[in-house]
């Protein structure tokens, strides 16, 4: 507690929360990956902007590395302190600031938790329609920094479409009050948009402000077995051209295994290739006839093996939790995720040729797959066997995504959908953005942040 | 045509077209402001991304600048070549590339006409929804690089949301492929967001994916006649609370006299200070009945004191026309424009204070408004007396701006909501964008055009 370095932060920052427990230190200095050895060398808690502001000017006087951390539920390490970087939660800074009806809007600090802004958005007879399964312990901070996307993305697009107004503190402590909620504004850079995604690498965001729109209609949820993947596409075309889709969710046979495995019954007496969760609207009689009817079409052509429609909110909740509880089932395996994403064109090639590399690569290893297909976003757990060391399993895992970064390449696709690139897919970069882009984002990094103190190491170096 | 720079050119680009006629100059040199005397150097036609990059690598060997030319529609002076640059027409490279009914996106380039564009979407049964009065002439490369608005925003927001991915070349001659269309890509900055709206001065839009939707259902359109613009909020809210809007427009008395005095018949028989035109989603009987409700309650209220209700495809347009038609019926008048945003919430407030700043200020001078209440946009237009000299005009109309700026600034407003900032606006920049806002982008702008050729003198120095 008598590091000068820390009594000097204590001077240049007054009345600054600081946690120096070894406990703390370990719980803020991780997030979801569990790779890392957390190492930070203290936490800051601040409570408003001017002291976000002090602790990035101390950090650029004393050249100390500066790790920003919302909820830590991140999947690609970018919010991992393992070098004696000071931790910045913002977790005391988790208020709703203001609402405004006429612009529908929410201003809220960075640490409020995704399911705060949706019942503070709710109070008031809106929605924030982004949405996902770490809505509890997540920040708005951090989905901005990775410019979240989740399972409604097919209907409301990723956290960058509900920003309308951002306040971020830059690496040089600057603070920019970016856009002002404004609707239309051509007046140069949109750095609100730069900011969004950039993974804490060119400055901490301190606020937002929110666009809230009508809460989604009533929607029917069903569940699909089905044959093949292009089959699958077949039945989204046919769904989307039909019905006004909400949400469009896919899962293997091993994914289902393991949620049925890990509590919960079976909808069908036997077991298929791929299954959907959809969702659409059915606000009324003639909607509801119309998913009846796409459904029917698709089961005549055979395209639809079997098939479970909720008959209530509650029945609609179990459908839902066979694709959500995935992430939950195989966490006891300690997956290695890849999250990646190609035109949804593109998904049925790139998937065939994905499933073909990995069943050579990882013979002996169970994959699951699930993802969205609204969005051509596809996620693959690899689960670790028991009997298979953790280092042998990394180095497996870090070979094969090389090889699958090799094929997205060549798809034009991403090595990360949503996730965030990180600690976790920073080797990997290179396969979804060029060199020259690389360079352009270097360049731009030093613009916003020249003494190099935001989040070192993270997205590239 | 022995210019040594142009010959070092053809050199350096073989088969490049180029025109350097004194009426090719001057036709090119300038866009709609018409404020600037044109004197490029010449202006060059690539026909291909691979001469637009030696171009830029020749610009940069050269030290000469480079303006980047679409359908010089722009109302800022931000493809003016006043200054011995080289022009870069677009115009042909105008080609569609490729449609995709599985991603339901458009791949063209960059000098394809707005219009051409809307064409091609609908003969796929699908629509690009952003759309404004120039769309016959204006092309989607400056409509990118302007984060073009218009009249839909309300319902489809700005050119940035349709935009799946960008093709740049920047002004160190490197090409980027930014995006690729994909929905979901959270690897590093959006780079293509950086490119939008960024008026030519980071780099070329060589080639755009935009994503195509369901065209929008059948509408109605009514011409709403207001006392007072806080009623016209008032009935905004109204609608935008009962029915599935479009468009909202308004315009003041003084816009409406302009159209008539052009041509065209006065719907009512009286002068009212406010007008509205209003589109709302009118597909079913409920509907086109909900629209009906909320004229009748905002009516009963005496908040509408008079309306019209399209009764046919052809009375919908009359009605727009009068909305539509402003821009033409005072060109003649060689209006100063002001083209600024608010929040929607802050409108009232500004609008008045706006009001009796230019009354004030501008006493002898004819003063229209109209604009997009849902977007907080309003366009000022100062008419120019037949007997004020132009210095003498633009002197006055520029420290007016000021005034304006400044009560802007208070407001949290935008100098440049949709038309760019270029040349018209670049000294009220400060207004809208703080100095370390300014800052930040001069890095950036450095980051992508080391050498300063892209579109110098236009947005900040």
């Amino acid at each position: 507690m008598t590091d000068p370095h820390l009594d000097a932060l204590r001077q240049a920052v007054p009345g600054l929360h600081l946690k120096t427990d070894p406990a703390d230190l370990e719980h803020y200095g991780r997030d979801w990956t569990r790779r890392w050895i957390p190492a930070p060398l203290a936490i800051a808690l601040p409570d408003d902007v001017a002291q976000v502001q002090a602790i990035v000017r101390w950090a650029n006087a004393r050249g100390t590395a500066l790790v920003p951390s919302g909820g830590r539920t991140g999947l690609s390490g970018g919010a991992v302190a393992a070098n004696g970087e000071l931790v910045v939660s913002l977790e005391r800074m988790h208020r709703v600031l203001g609402f405004d009806a006429v612009d529908r809007s929410l201003t809220v600090e960075p640490g409020i938790a995704l399911q705060a802004v949706h019942e503070a958005a709710a109070a008031h007879g809106l929605a924030y329609p982004v949405d996902f399964g770490a809505r509890g312990s997540c920040s708005i901070g951090g989905n901005v920094s990775t410019n979240a996307g989740g399972i409604r993305v097919i209907r409301y697009g990723n956290t960058r479409e509900w920003v309308a107004g951002l306040k971020l503190v830059t690496g040089a402590g600057d603070l920019l009050d970016l856009n002002r909620g404004l609707i239309k504004n051509s007046s140069g850079y949109d750095l609100r948009h730069l900011a969004i995604g950039a993974e804490g690498t060119l400055g901490i965001v301190v606020e937002a402000t929110l666009k809230l729109t009508e809460p989604a209609p009533p929607a029917q949820t069903v569940l699909l077995a089905l044959p093949s993947f292009d089959v699958l596409m077949r039945v989204f075309a046919e769904f989307r051209a039909r019905l006004r889709l909400q949400a469009f969710e896919f899962l293997t046979e091993r994914g289902l295994h393991h949620v049925l495995a890990h509590g919960g019954a079976n909808p069908f007496d036997a077991v298929y290739p791929y299954y959907v969760v959809a969702e659409f609207d059915a606000a009324d009689e003639a909607q509801q006839a119309a998913g009846l009817a796409a459904f029917e079409a698709c089961s005549e052509r055979g395209w639809i093996l079997d098939g479970a429609i909720a008959q209530s909110q509650e029945q609609a909740g179990q459908l839902w939790r066979l694709r959500e509880g995935i992430t939950e089932a195989v966490a006891r395996y300690r997956p290695y995720k890849n999250d990646v994403s190609v035109r949804i064109s593109a998904m049925p090639e790139f998937l065939a040729q994905a499933q073909a590399l990995l069943s050579e690569a990882y013979p002996q290893f169970d994959v699951v797959w699930f993802g969205h297909i609204g969005d051509g976003n596809l996620h693959i757990n690899v689960l670790q066997p028991d009997d298979v060391a953790d280092a042998d399993f990394m180095a497996q895992c870090g070979r094969v995504t090389g090889l699958l970064a090799g094929l997205l390449h060549r798809h034009g696709g991403s090595i990360s959908a949503e996730h965030g690139i990180g600690l976790v897919k920073k080797d990997h970069l290179q396969s979804t953005r060029s060199a020259e882009e690389i360079a352009a984002m270097r360049g731009i990094r030093r613009a916003l942040d020249p003494n190099g103190v935001m989040n070192p190491g993270k997205l590239f170096d």
